[in-house]
């Protein structure tokens, strides 16, 4: 067993020497020179410097919750799985924001001297070093401690720690680097845009750097801490349901020792399937980039469906275990599809027609498109739970969320590509290349807008699903210790759980959506003032203060952050330890499905005010400047903060609290 | 037994004649002369026009119902419960309206005849007929089939019957009448305000009839049948758990059959207080409008709060039985507080400063607010829960809701008064009485807009109880049939029920806002071809063709409330037969807190953007006509569906959903 349990370790060092040889081929590219190269430089050290930061604050809420750790029952061994985890999630996140600001400002060269298809590879490197490393630091940490901890069913909720160490670092990352990119956004495009009335990332504007930052810290290194927290999530929930099964029920299935080590396995495979997707879109590139990427994915899930059954089939589980694998990675293609609709077909024209009778009907449309949108994919995930748990019992729920994640290799590279391409235009207009270079990134951009699109469906689903698992593994791990413990929906415990639960969707939904607001309107003054004081900024004979920005930015975000997660954390220990266990479980139930509705509602919303601007822009009802198009300037506005900082800290909000509750569980009473 | 049993009967007969006697006094004001007369007579007929073709697509609904349930195993008795049930929230509604309609002109004539203090009572009668005839008609309704059917706990579940009978009607005239209201105040006000630029209520605008007519309908007879619902659900809720309390429990609190009728003889007791708090109010109106309502309110639950301890007393039930009663009243309270914080106060202005930036971050603050304001009331929801239940069980928590909803007959009438003070000013604008006439109806309606916002907290919370005990209630009755029916959250087929359920909010909301929209839409295509092919009509010289506008969101409100009343009243029948109760029981769970969240959500942000827009027009920010208002009305807009649709569909949504499940439990299987 030892050696096999060796394997999954050996796949995530693998993972990251892949990591390492794509961020080599990224930097076989030019990286330009002049201004090209001094404006990537300030993103990379703006972006640097915020994570350097965020990372010091991180660090001391670390160092708090593993003292406090270590003085509880839990004692050294979760301390050690819980910085192991924080380590690894830091070290994903770094290193493939790391490899996306110098991928950048090789997009753009790429797109100025080599075409489309060379900027494409060279975007498409840069989101693939993020996607790599954080399949490989996963598999890597939960397999490193699978080898120290999970050879004992007794020992194996020491695992439990991992996760909670990568959704503290997650919730942080993803809080704070929303607030940062969506404050820096919107303060650059009110006074930038519409009230100097100079273009979008105009080098003239304070605030274009930081906004360039901002989609680098937010969704790259946010959107990977979010994924690599699902990611380990699923695993863990699985293996920790599997140790608990009853014995009957783990042979029925195959064996408890194997059930255990199925999702590492799993994950072993779609790491590899993932190497080869990026080489499929890597080969095709030249054709058509849409195809190359659609290609890349489908593909890498296809083959990894196929060989997963080869795996399961060779270990001797049960077939059902198998089924659940499909349904879970199906169901994940399922819900990105929608998000795809929702964000881009008829909905998106539906808004921006509806402009033509003001911004008051664009919102009450999108409103409505993003509350519409939340059908579909929770049906999926509905139909995900019956039939896997029908299949291979609540052990399936937990495998099919890793067969929904386990492709998050090439997954996540689709994801980070679309702000490599966002920055790599954001240069070329600061650097003032030419119109030709600005329409190869702007089609790349596009591109990766659809792209994101699907993916942040993918990653709500996900983390659904995970979560649901994690809350799966709590109960049984209660269970454990209190055979005859039963979570009823109508325990009057429960019930109070599953409405106080309700109430963290909202309230911090609430809280991050005042944080923009309030840090856009520092950006916002700052901007001003420089437009005001700085003498010769308008004409462009003097340099604007960026990096006063990028601070006022970093600051609010950092400070802003501390709300949420102390609520997130907080909350299930105060709840689990005054109230007990049951009902913390109601109140995780109430948090799961709140996080899950407003995490597609606000993601789709934005998403879809967003391309009802684009749609108008392309010269649809009136095109630019157009009182429909300021309608729908509004409705983008709004939509902003939705769909890149409130419904992205839903996926992590659930998660870390439902992970906290799975790390107490062992010291609650019922 | 049987001659205690008449006592809620006569009683319910003694509120309708109190009700028909405020009434008569009413009709003792003068109803004017000329005009005022004239305008008075078009919104009645126009109320009535709509209410009567409501009704008749009602009646071939609950036809259709009736026959469905006499055909399938319930047979007869439920199926007359279900007819009775729904004549007699059909009639409250009719006779509060009708009454709503006589008493706003009397309001406009007694503002300008005798002032501000009669004005008030007039109103505030007008709301009173609406309360006591609720009150009056659901003790009466309930009592009779008590009567009939509740002496022995086997036929007690045939009063089920009455209850779904009532929330048919609810939701279609609470989601009819939304529609209908706020297609006509968005439509009439945006070509009028916006466009014409003539001011609101001007009798040349062809909408404002239809504006007005909405307020009845929807305001007046759509929140009354709401209201109806859940007072007649919290009474059948809690008749069902006593009914099915295992023998010792209903013991210890003091006797099944005392248990039972309890709920009937509260109720009872309520509405004397009620007609003591309306008395109070009639008392002291002239001292202070405000006070004189809040005397009403609360002295009423005061007193309701004290006789219901001898009554308890007397009775011999254990004193539990009275904790929950009072938790549940001042839990009422406190939502109704909380509720006017967040549409009064800082929240308020905080909105109002932000339209210094744009409508944009009014959008963004007000959904923050909007957001927060679920944080409070569903705390005083889990305490509710946790502190009834610790008391009595499961029917502490049925009683409580009773507790809250008991003195309904005051509470709704302050909520009724508002509409009716804010027709008698358009009345007094369209008729052109003086400056100091609508000076007295604009502060009555303030003072209404208060209210109205307390009440709105209250039913949300009170619905929100009565759901909560259905479901309890729910889930007793199909534990009879089965007695080791165990309802576990962590059961796949209760977390697919979860997901299921947690669409119907979202899903409903999106029907609902959309209706408004194109409905509104129609509207203005029509106000617009008057003002266009009517000549003379701008300058005064010409009517409008006001029925046409009414017949407009007449037909716009029926055809749109078939969907979401489908769905209601399907979706429990389709998933109960299809999946189970098991699926049901869960997928009730995520739908109650979805709409729970739902309602709140878009009831606060919806008041308290209509109050941050009056807040600027009072000459704050810079007052009427400036940016900061553009921006505060594009707030408004979208708060209007919010406030007066989509958010009070959720009460009823969940109410129907509920009590239908309740009704087909004992042909469910597990």
């Amino acid at each position: 067993m030892t050696l096999i349990a060796l394997i999954p370790v050996l796949f995530g060092i693998a993972g990251l020497f892949a990591a390492w040889t794509v961020y080599k081929m990224i930097l076989q590219n030019p990286a330009g020179e002049g201004k090209v190269t001094e404006i990537a430089g300030l993103i990379h050290r703006g972006a640097m410097v915020f994570m350097r930061r965020e990372y010091t604050y991180l660090a001391v809420f670390v160092a708090v919750v593993a003292v406090l750790i270590l003085i509880s029952e839990l004692g050294f061994h979760t301390m050690f799985a819980f910085l192991v985890g924080a380590f690894c999630s830091a070290t994903a996140g770094y290193i493939g924001m790391y490899a996306a600001t110098h991928a950048n400002v090789r997009t753009t060269t790429a797109a100025n001297e080599q075409g489309a298809a060379k900027a494409l590879t060279v975007a498409f490197f840069g989101g693939s070093v993020m996607g790599l490393s954080v399949a490989a630091m996963g598999l890597f940490g939960v397999g490193l401690l699978y080898l120290l901890y999970g050879g004992d069913p007794h020992t194996a909720h020491i695992i439990h720690g991992f996760g909670m160490g990568a959704s503290s670092v997650a919730l942080f990352s993803r809080v704070g680097g929303g607030i940062f990119t969506k404050s820096a956004d919107v303060g650059a495009d009110l006074v930038g845009k519409v009230e100097a009335g100079i273009p979008e990332d105009d080098p003239r504007n304070p605030g274009v750097i930081a906004d360039n930052v901002g989609d680098n810290v937010g969704d790259v290194a946010g959107m990977g801490s979010d994924i690599f927290e699902s990611y380990c999530g699923a695993m863990i929930a699985s293996i920790a349901i599997a140790s608990t099964l009853p014995a009957a029920a783990a042979a029925a299935l195959g064996g408890q020792a194997k059930l255990m080590f199925m999702p590492l396995a799993l994950a072993s495979l779609g790491i590899m399937c993932s190497i080869a997707g990026i080489y499929l879109v890597k080969m095709n590139a030249a054709k058509s980039p849409e195809k190359a990427l659609r290609m890349g994915t489908i593909g890498a899930t296809v083959v990894f469906i196929l060989l997963a059954f080869g795996l399961i089939w060779f270990t001797g589980l049960a077939i059902g275990v198998y089924g659940s694998v499909v349904v879970g990675a199906l169901g994940g293609i399922g819900i990105g599809l929608i998000t795809e609709y929702y964000t881009g077909a008829k909905p998106v024209r539906d808004i921006a027609k509806s402009g033509e009778t003001g911004s008051a009907t664009v919102m009450i449309t999108g409103l409505a498109v993003g509350m519409e949108s939340v059908v579909v994919p929770l049906l999926i995930i509905a139909t995900i739970i019956l039939t896997a748990s029908t299949m291979a019992g609540l052990y399936g729920v937990g495998i099919a969320a890793v067969g929904m994640l386990a492709t998050v290799g090439i997954t996540m590279a689709i994801d980070a590509y679309g702000p490599v391409a966002d920055n790599a235009g954001g240069i070329a207009e600061m650097a003032g290349l030419g119109e030709d270079v600005r329409e190869i990134t702007d089609s790349l951009d596009e591109l990766g807008n659809t792209t994101a699109a699907i993916g942040k469906g993918f990653a709500i689903g996900a983390a659904a699903l995970a979560a649901l698992a994690i809350i799966s593994a709590f109960i049984a791990e209660i269970t454990v210790n209190n055979p005859d413990f039963v979570l009823r929906v109508n325990d009057p415990q429960v019930l109070a759980g599953v409405f106080l639960g309700g109430v963290f969707p909202f309230l911090v939904s609430s809280i991050t959506m005042r944080a923009v607001g309030s840090a856009a309107f520092d950006m916002i003054h700052e901007i001003r003032r420089q437009f005001r004081e700085i003498p010769g900024l308008m004409e462009g004979t003097a340099e604007p203060d960026s990096n006063r920005c990028v601070d006022i930015a970093t600051q609010a975000a950092l400070k802003r952050m501390i709300p949420p997660g102390v609520l997130a954390v907080g909350a299930p220990v105060v709840v689990g330890f005054s109230l007990g266990a049951t009902a913390l479980g109601g109140m995780l139930a109430g948090a799961l499905l709140g996080c899950v509705l407003m995490a597609l509602m606000m993601a789709n919303a934005g998403g879809a005010w967003d391309n009802a601007k684009k749609y108008i822009e392309k010269g649809n009802l009136g095109g630019k400047g157009s009182d429909v198009h300021a309608a729908a300037v509004v409705g983008d506005t709004v939509g902003d903060p939705f769909k890149d900082t409130s419904g992205p800290s839903m996926n992590i909000l659930i998660n870390v609290m439902a992970i906290v509750s799975l790390v107490i569980a062992p010291l609650l009473s019922i």
